[in-house]
């Protein structure tokens, strides 16, 4: 079930996932193998207009071996707190839980053989893992280049289903979202500054109001 | 492909792995779908001897819906360094990568109905997730908790495989393992520091020796 208060539309808003997917450096493919079952593997990735890259030797023969089943899921998320229950509840474990943005991509991964393509794909990697530069531009015609890209497998997803979940208490009570906001002001961990922010981004009402 | 250099062996070194997952507040379930797709979704969770537990209405629903297919694999990564290709090569972007920790736990998933077992469960997601305490403690004899244990999913997953893999250099040569160390001392983002000691504690030679 996915609560619809919790779902970021990315019909509408398009730059909030990819800002996300760009934010991320790996996220997690789940393919079914040879035998039927299914495969969780954690994986660098490029997103670029519905489309996700992967690389890897690695994936070649992974993916090889399921050729017969080119249907993925791809995950990526980003914890940003866990919310302790007695920030809104004195006596029960309950309201415990995390505040956290995903993005789910379901849709079909394919093998790219077009060396142009793999080297545009592998350019968009480096350009967001290492974004400083540092290294010859990747081209496919460049003699240096061209041997290894072909040594690099390098796979699509395409996406034909995209969701995202952010959840950041939009399911509280007025009284409830104060008294969280309250808890994380007082506690001040690395990210929960930023998470009262995306508290008051995402949830119905502003806090103050 | 598993590069057996990457691999950590499960059984000579189930502390190492245990700590990795008590760190690790959330990972990612792959199952199949009553369509036949893989899904793949994030979840907060934890490890005990061989067991995970997650819990959640909305796993209720989803694994009731694939009932058909119990077989899960569920993943947990960490990301400690994105490797510039430049630490080691000055012109080519090849060398790039990042080195990271991963537990992947492949299984058979159950919804677990004894009252017992799930406040048990849940009170070990609390000891995880809520190590300060800060609530009655979760019993399935206590009227407070009795109700709303029965309104709150619980599964457990079964170990049937278990595979690590800790990247952090073991393939480089002295020569370029000198040179990452060396780099990522340099850089000092908030992990390069552990990653140098985990580059030391992984490799097959310690540097400096």
């Amino acid at each position: 079930m996915r609560r619809a208060e919790f779902a970021v539309d990315p019909e509408t808003n398009p730059e909030e996932l990819e800002a996300f997917l760009e934010e991320m450096s790996f996220g997690f493919i789940g393919m079914i193998d040879s035998e039927g079952n299914p495969a969780v593997t954690p994986l660098n990735f490029v997103y670029t207009g519905g489309t996700v890259y992967f690389h890897g030797s690695r994936i070649g023969k992974k993916m090889r071996s399921i050729a017969g089943n080119e249907r993925v899921s791809f995950a990526a998320a980003k914890e940003y707190a866990v919310i302790p229950s007695y920030f809104t509840d004195p006596l029960l474990a309950c309201p415990a839980t995390s505040y956290f943005k995903s993005v789910r991509i379901d849709g079909r991964v394919r093998i790219v053989d077009d060396p142009q393509e793999k080297a545009e794909a592998l350019g968009a990697l480096m350009r967001k893992l290492q974004p400083e530069g540092g290294h010859k531009p990747i081209d496919a015609s460049d003699p240096d280049y061209a041997p290894r890209l072909k040594g690099v497998a390098v796979l699509r997803l395409d996406a034909e289903r995209i969701s995202a979940k952010f959840k950041f208490g939009q399911n509280l009570s007025d009284t409830s979202r104060q008294a969280v906001t309250d808890g994380l002001a007082g506690r001040a961990l690395p990210l929960d500054i930023e998470t009262i922010e995306l508290m008051r981004r995402y949830c119905p009402h502003a806090i103050g109001d």
